[in-house]
């Protein structure tokens, strides 16, 4: 079950695909919520019978899935992404030199925070930033979209809180997030979080999360790892995050990124202008970008 | 000119405070927007007249100040605050052992992320996540509220995108700060975003900010500085922090804090249940929290 939000004839709505058929079927004005992040919002499980109905059926107002422009899934999250850096055994070896990466293996989760507002789609172009940076890097990374509020959540009750997963391409400036020592700031430049292409419910992914994920820049795999590999896993990052904060409804977990980034090359393998870079996780699909 | 978020007979409201006479003219419903960070987002000067106005006619609807409680001014904040580390060259001093606090002056901004929303009020409670920490810390800091949106502002313009100031304690809970490694999650614990208790327009306060700085605990005075020993002064900062980043009006932005803070005892002066604290600052006044 795979949701997006698209552009068809100028107007922004979401929908659900039907891959056999590569149609889209639009579900706004059908279900509650105006944007696919009210939908998570306010979505229960019996929904999907009425999801399935949907897209067995004839659907007149189905859409070709080559007439729409893709958008980020949640192009406009609610708040900034929560993030896990150095959460790949290979990737924390490789990333030495970054303020706070400099013990090998982390003990604890490293949360930072990243402005993903407004997100942007599938074949977006992602600015150079050339004033201020010229070691923009990519970091392919699964991305966990919560569907329930909760606080202090057990790890055995994590999953509950899962809506689904999609992509997210953390782009990051490294020269900046060295220059002012906290990462914030280099992960949080305009255009640096492309996501998507889909959001696949968690039903259709068995759990715990096993899934094949890669990230190549014009053609050339760069990384190329499964997400077992992570260090803390995903009902362990809900349940230690959520430690006296409140995760909500919308919000995104991206879960780090295995080792293959251009920091982790000598000579370092920066982004270029024209570059393409595709982040590519099993069953959820790749999402492409360009670099300007 | 003193803007207020606060509840009067179970409503929430915002509006401006008579000083001289302590009562509180309702201003929703007499402009736009339905809170005070919509009407600072649809603010301009033009405006400034009318609410004189307000204040100097015999105002049937004002509210004795003793009659209502303070919210924060800003309760619920469209996006996390953006945050400075060591701006203070005596607090970035006193900070050894924090991770990324180990050279002992920043040559450049150091900017995190802190979730504030909901933030709380003057007189509310902070809570002692007793389960997940011992070490809580505070730490008095301007606030500066934005008015305009802007990216690539240049130091010059700065002042244009202030709509004005507040106090934010910027609660710590320093073991998780060390544990998680990024600053991220031991800032950003339920209840640790005490503000307020006004806004106080930029027209009041002369540019440079110079104002006297302090916080007491349980009457003892810890903190005692003025603004104009930050390392990075406020034009600097709102120039830096949007270069290739968009501000948005009613952004918070606060400014770092100056030694005395518990971390910087030997031992450690950490706050304890039932603890009383002070943040004031000169022209805007006293934010006073209490220790579950």
């Amino acid at each position: 079950m795979y949701f997006l939000t698209y552009l068809y004839k100028g107007q922004e709505n979401y929908g659900i695909l039907n891959k056999e058929k590569d149609r889209v079927i639009p579900l706004g004005g059908i279900f509650k919520g105006k944007t696919l992040n009210d939908f998570i919002c306010t979505f229960n499980d019996s929904m999907l019978e009425n999801i399935h109905g949907l897209m067995k059926s004839s659907n007149l107002n189905s859409i070709p899935l080559t007439e729409v422009k893709l958008l980020a899934p949640i192009p406009y999250p609610k708040r900034s992404l929560f993030c896990l850096g150095k959460n790949y055994l290979d990737h924390a070896k490789e990333v030495v030199g970054l303020p706070g990466a400099d013990d090998n293996i982390p003990k604890f989760p490293i949360y930072f925070s990243k402005i993903g507002n407004p997100a942007i789609g599938h074949l977006d172009m992602i600015k150079n930033h050339r004033e201020i940076t010229e070691m923009i890097d990519y970091e392919v990374e699964l991305a966990v979209i919560l569907g329930k509020d909760g606080i202090n959540i057990r790890e055995e009750d994590a999953e509950e809180y899962i809506f689904g997963y999609t992509i997210v391409n953390d782009i990051s400036a490294r020269n900046l997030q060295r220059k002012h020592n906290q990462w914030f700031k280099g992960k949080s430049l305009e255009t640096f979080c492309p996501m998507g292409p889909y959001i696949v419910h968690k039903s259709q992914i068995p759990f715990p999360v096993e899934l094949n994920i890669k990230c190549s820049v014009n053609g050339e795999i760069r990384q190329d790892s499964n997400t077992k590999n992570m260090i803390f896993n995903i009902p362990h990052i809900i349940s230690d995050l959520s430690k006296g904060m409140e995760l909500k409804a919308g919000d995104i977990i991206i879960t780090g990124t295995p080792s293959g980034v251009g920091l982790g090359f000598s000579p370092f393998k920066f982004l270029n202008s024209k570059d393409k870079v595709e982040c590519h996780i099993e069953k959820i699909g790749t999402l492409t970008n360009f670099i300007e």
